[in-house]
């Protein structure tokens, strides 16, 4: 590994933090909300420590290797959520510094669970940075998925740059900044659409920023109690549904309806796979709502739709306490915390393109079982996937469940509810935000032990950076200097 | 298909099921609890169709596909079952047919999840009968081992097969009969010798052969409603948690030590994999235990080993109410449900070789991602497993919670809470027999409605056949004449 290239890369990453925060300390002198020392010192703590990072380290050997590119992500995010949680230690919203941790690695992996009993009473400023660290988030993910993804074998993502069309090329590396700039460039285009939208709706422009940064990073932070049920505003929900939807969706396929070729998007099979997923599932669950917990088709419709949307594409706002709806529904809405969001996108989740290819292989196999002489093969948009991609999906599902095992036993140490225990653990690694009961929608993680909020930590961060680069850190042979 | 083949071996298993009734009809003779006449019936019944099916059909094509075995496994399996279930109905022990089914489907697969809220007042005829099918149902497995596992492409049993020094040949059809006779010779001497051991510890014969039926079968039916619990004898408890451990283990491993070879049981790295766990997940839950739930250290041990063996081993005993155990005992066990026993056992379950060699190769993977020009290989036995069949590990891995997730979402139907639904199907799918809550050691399957039953019955099915009998059905070129 090359260490100094590493703690270069990590101090660049530091004073990018600090210029993020920089729009919070405008709002902290706009809303006069006593945080504007607070920002000011995290910003000249992060540049210090940055500048000496990047500056200091002379590195010789300027070549940055594959698994030193998962050590700046891993430690990369592992220190923008130790140094994003100062503003709310040294401002004393969040007295614990492990909550402060917790809090600020939700933000940061777009998952928007919440130690917070209360958040109406925070400074503006301190609420705006908590949804602001979901935008980076999900600005993060997006260039993650096109640098650092594909060289994992996680299978998704070679497969999705494999048969994407747009804008994302076959060999990265030296494109990635181009192509980076492009989905920023929409993402940018989907964060002011979504802000005007929701003020026309009627929200303030701080709550329209709140409630945006938290769609289309698929965060869920909210700056009210209730999130979004406090508002009782249907256009509001229909705007945020529509674009967390958006938002779950791969980003290459908004390039493609750029350039004109809208056919792409609905000829996308993870896209019809994800639409189908969304729509059986809000059926499913209108009927089981109807009658029982809302007396309308048309109430049913409006909850059920919201919560199906915000669930799968891992974002998590709420308009309902749906830790009181029958188990059916409940059951169906733990199932797409499993699911996630299609890759490319902000969403989190084992990945719609994965569950579709893991189905797909599983078809082929009884075929071949049943004739033993035919030869079939996985296909999708047309073309034959390589039996090494597969595998290392079906591999990716293994682990997925491997870090859930593990974490739901070190969680069920704390003695909650079965429940509560495993939909907290689910909703850490899909990054998604609520869960049922003690952590439900209408809970928070507060109650859970110091232990517990820093495994669910640690299995934000994996789920977030899809399992390998945590993983890896736990090889010895990772941190060997010599590179084979 | 080769139908008239298919017919006719059904009609042969049939006439085996009437023979597998006369312990049952001699059992009703020696206590005159008025069955005599049910099994009498039943026994008339098999043979009558037996025959018929087996002499009627003159079959031209005598060949036997391999799709035409997964149709003699699959309706043969389901053909036992329901005539099976006959003595139940006829002597209207158990009032609805649904319930003599599930209660029947239960026993052939050694689950041994129970409707009956009171075992203790039905005729002993038709408790040996309940029992029997256990007992039956673990030879089925072991011979399944044989002839038909290894052709599913299921991975775990090719690594056996192609792994085991034993009695398992390369080429398995022409030695299947011969390796069956070894496998059942060490079966039945299990049997005797547990039934000698559990009478020369107190119990009647009848208790001791009930009980060997569910120990050596992996089943759990037992006559007593408390199970094991209401012998409150250690040596009891002490004979059954050996015996049932001793059938997780590899049947091919014994034949080996027969031959003096002891060695190959300790080098066998499934069995090392098997027996780690177990006393892993004993300690664990000792501590768990010692103090809240239990005053002694010993006690502890005592409770937490016997329910650890009996629930890896699928086979579901209990001496306590472990629902009652804290939330981290609990789901230590619900794990075991799904880890089960080791492949060429008759415990159910994902089987202790498959994770083992899932662990391994994300092992592999990690090493692969640090070194990309690094060779690196599962390897088991010191030899490299074929990546084919690692692949195919992987795809049952994902259908097995596949298959977990749909009889989920039916179960969840209900309303029951979630330890009861999700712990109903994953006993039903791993032949356990009790869960948690409702369906826990002290409560029973009665209050299920009539789908989930069904639902239940057919997920013990696909549990017990490896899924890929069952599935294959739903295929429709399953269904077509030519052998392709």
């Amino acid at each position: 590994m090359n260490y100094k290239m590493v703690l270069r890369s990590l101090g660049m990453i530091l004073i990018c933090e600090a210029i993020a925060m920089i729009p919070s300390l405008i709002v902290s002198l706009i809303y006069r909300d006593g945080t504007t020392d607070v920002f000011s010192y995290t910003i000249s703590i992060l540049l210090a420590v940055g500048i000496s990072f990047a500056i200091a380290l002379k590195p010789q050997n300027k070549t940055i290797y594959a698994k030193d590119g998962f050590a700046i992500v891993a430690f990369g995010w592992v220190m923008i959520s130790l140094f994003g949680a100062l503003p709310f230690y040294i401002s004393g919203a969040i007295p614990s510094f492990i909550d402060c941790i917790f809090e600020t690695v939700s933000g940061f992996t777009t998952t928007g669970s919440s130690i917070l009993k209360e958040v109406e009473i925070l400074p503006k400023a301190i609420l705006f940075w908590r949804s602001f660290t979901h935008w980076i988030g999900g600005m993060g993910v997006l260039v993650l998925t096109l640098a650092l993804f594909p060289i994992t074998g996680t299978g998704a993502f070679q497969v999705m740059v494999a048969e994407s069309p747009g804008p994302i090329p076959g060999k990265l590396v030296p494109k990635v900044a181009n192509t980076a700039k492009i989905l920023y460039t929409i993402y940018i285009a989907f964060t002011l659409t979504e802000i005007v939208l929701l003020v026309a709706a009627g929200l303030s422009l701080f709550d329209a920023c709140i409630h945006t940064f938290g769609s289309v990073g698929t965060g869920g932070f909210s700056s009210r109690n209730a999130s979004i049920g406090s508002y009782n505003n249907v256009l509001v929900e229909a705007i945020i549904t529509v674009f967390t939807f958006m938002c779950g969706i791969n980003f290459s396929l908004y390039y493609q309806a750029i350039k004109g070729n809208f056919k792409a998007i609905f000829k996308d099979e993870e896209f019809k796979f994800y639409l189908g997923v969304v729509l059986t599932a809000i059926l499913l669950i209108t009927v089981d709502l109807y009658g029982d917990i809302f007396r309308s088709i048309g109430e049913s419709i409006r909850y059920s739709s919201f919560q199906v949307v915000t669930i799968i594409t891992t974002t998590g706002y709420s308009t309902a306490d749906f830790d009181k709806w029958p188990l059916f529904s409940k059951i169906i809405l733990f199932c797409l915390m499993f699911i996630g969001g299609c890759a490319g996108s902000t969403g989190g989740g084992i990945k719609n393109i994965r569950i579709l290819l893991l189905i797909k292989s599983i078809k082929t196999e009884l075929l071949s079982i049943i004739h033993p002489r035919g030869v079939y093969s996985v296909r999708i948009g047309g073309k034959n996937i390589e039996e090494k991609y597969l595998s290392e999906i079906k591999s990716f599902f293994f682990m997925y469940m491997f870090v859930f095992v593990i974490a739901v036993l070190i969680v069920s140490l704390d003695g909650f509810d079965m429940p509560t225990t495993l939909s907290s653990v689910a909703a850490a690694l899909s990054n998604i935000g609520p869960g049922f009961s003690v952590v439900g929608p209408m809970g928070n993680f507060s109650q859970m032990s110091v232990l517990s909020k820093l495994v669910l930590s640690l299995t934000m961060l994996i789920g977030r950076l899809e399992i390998y680069p945590m993983l890896l850190l736990t090889v010895p042979s990772f941190w060997r200097k010599v590179n084979i």
